[in-house]
């Protein structure tokens, strides 16, 4: 049987904070590799990426996704146990990615292993590891996935193996995730002396009517999987340091988190509608320009969700939330690719000093992938 | 007869961009003297001042106001003749301070100096003429009217020879100004990340919402005299760069220009009243600090009001609108002493390049306050 609490440990004394790949794939890439997995390196423009296969390319598949990179330390002196330590004391294994995500790669690496070795399927299994989700993601998981697009690799349904519990295991799976686009409103006016507003147009009132507008009402009150859409105006600037003049230009910045409801371009034009009408009102020139770093996506209810949740419940007494919550994570590229779920540990340490994870939570963690496994091939 | 346009010539092609004295007030001191009047200068820190009193002291007493410091000219090059030449052609005087307010003063100067030379009246003339008007105005009118007081010396009203029509000689005269005040509304929330506000307390939204609340609707209609109150924003300072931060503090700057329906304190305390709503509903603390630079004034008209019209109507055959807008005069300091009133020349190329003025205008101006004089004396 593949310890998943020793491999958790064994891969936080690789210190990989992004984009150092420092040894974490190596270890897991000779661990598949000795397990009969066929093992591909699938670096790009630098960050190491891993992709494992046992079983034939093109049967049915089951997949998962993690990452092996991890945030920086910050102050080693600051942790009880050195932060690429993996020490383990009291049941307790401590170190940068215990939770955020070494333990949950761990638990699916050992999981896939046991799996093919005790009861080998009629099928495939995958495993897509990169090296970089924490840093700018552009050549991680969406790396593999290309490189899996041009060699006809395809995996059917996928867990991402992010720490999805708030604080025990079982009470959360996540489905989705909220989209997430931030606007940048540039107001242009007219300068002029604060005693002569008639000759002078203030962006400032008209990008406080514009944000107020914003803020005034919910975007929308949620749905049946989703939160109600988010709306925080993160910055407003305007510089002008003289009491007695109405400025010529002032600018917002607004962080929306938005449901299936609306999509990035859909709130663009929401936003920029309502620019005209203020602009209209006011004479003031209101500009919207948009990013959109990810739109909102689920995975829909049904057998495969139904599977994940059926045995979490089992494993932990917990029937589990479907949840579209928290910030993103490479589900928001996979699920261009197949129907992703995310199910792992408790996130209680993530990205903080004293990263721990229990022992027996990534044991459990790794059976319950194994009973999924052999749930899914049943 | 005393010339006023050679007067005002001769103050122009003295240079007190302020605090420059260049021999201006020297120049008027002297022609005082020369005419009878008790001459002081009344410098303080400085600044360069004229005391000049023709009669007893004790009498009744009709005063002036003015300054003979002017704003710095720019460019020399971009003016038709140089700033400080005073040059006079086809009935134009060119030059900085040929509207504001040189030619004022030499107005005043020359009508009381002919008038009690031609008419001595049963009284006493008292001139004020600072050197400081156009910069920090400390130790300018402010300091002639301590010394004043201290000295038993009284003006029973006083004419402010600023440059009061907009257009046309005798459209408007002001008998009031509004009010300005400067509000800095700080808010303080609690930082968090923008995919979990309610973590966090957003103080821009707390800021937007005051902000809006203020700007919604008028603060007032106006009343008799005077315009409604007008608030500008004139600026929104946060500085968050990060886009998917909540941050912690925000800061807006709100100028308000306010007639006799408030004072500094009574926006203060509507202000920091609304504040507190907003606050409650909110959780962001919003702290108001207000800086009063002037509050609203009003000469009621009455007699001197009426005196003051009825010459300048039998004059340029107009009605001038008894007015309260514009920027602040010295005649917010005037006003604690006595009755006061602006009237003085067209402002129309006021602190602008190419400065001027027709001579006629000048002349004209200066048997209007002989007319006034004569008929207050009657
Ligand atoms: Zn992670
Ligand atoms: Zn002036």
């Amino acid at each position: 049987m593949t310890d998943a609490a020793d491999l958790t440990a064994r891969l936080i004394r690789c210190p990989s904070v992004t984009p150092e790949e420092a040894g974490a794939l190596v270890l897991l890439g000779d661990l598949l590799a000795d397990a009969g997995f066929e093992v591909h390196r699938v670096d790009r423009n630098g960050t190491p990426n891993l992709f494992a296969r046992w079983g034939a390319r093109g049967a049915r598949t089951f997949g998962f996704n993690g990452h092996t990179d991890v945030v920086p330390p910050g102050p080693p002196g600051s942790w009880t146990h050195p932060p690429f330590s993996g020490h383990v004391e009291d049941g307790i294994i401590w170190g940068r990615g215990a939770t955020d995500m070494k333990s949950g790669v761990a638990a699916f690496v050992a999981a896939a292993i046991d799996f093919v070795r005790e009861t080998p399927p009629d099928g495939a299994v995958i495993l897509t590891i990169t090296g970089d989700e924490e840093g700018p993601s552009r050549d991680g998981t969406t790396a593999i996935l290309d490189w899996m697009e041009a060699q006809g690799e395809r995996m059917d349904v996928c867990i991402v193996g992010e720490p999805s519990n708030p604080e025990v295991m079982g009470e959360m799976m996540k489905i989705g995730r909220r989209g997430s686009a931030t606007f940048t409103v540039t107001a242009k006016g007219v300068q002029g002396h604060a005693a002569y507003p008639h000759k002078a147009k203030n962006p400032l009132h008209a990008l406080t009517a514009y944000l107020n507008d914003l803020i005034a009402a919910p975007l929308d009150a949620g749905t049946d999987h989703f939160d109600p859409t988010g709306l925080q105006i993160t910055t407003i600037d305007c510089g002008n340091p003289a009491s007695n003049v109405i400025p010529e230009m002032a600018r917002a910045v607004v962080n929306i988190r938005f449901n299936d409801l609306h999509t990035g371009a859909t709130l663009e034009a929401d936003l920029t509608a309502r620019a005209a009408r203020i602009a209209q009102a006011t004479g003031v020139a209101l500009t919207i320009s948009a990013d959109v770093s990810g739109e909102a996506f689920l995975t829909q209810p049904g057998p495969f969700v139904d599977l994940v949740r059926s045995v979490v419940t089992q494993e932990t007494n917990r029937q589990p939330v479907l949840s579209t919550t928290g910030g993103t994570s490479d589900a928001r590229f996979v699920k261009n690719h197949c129907p992703v779920v995310e199910f792992g540990l408790v996130g209680a340490y993530m990205h903080q000093v004293d990263e721990r994870v229990p022992v027996a939570q990534v044991q459990q963690l790794k059976t319950i992938y194994q009973r999924i496994l052999e749930k899914y091939f049943e």
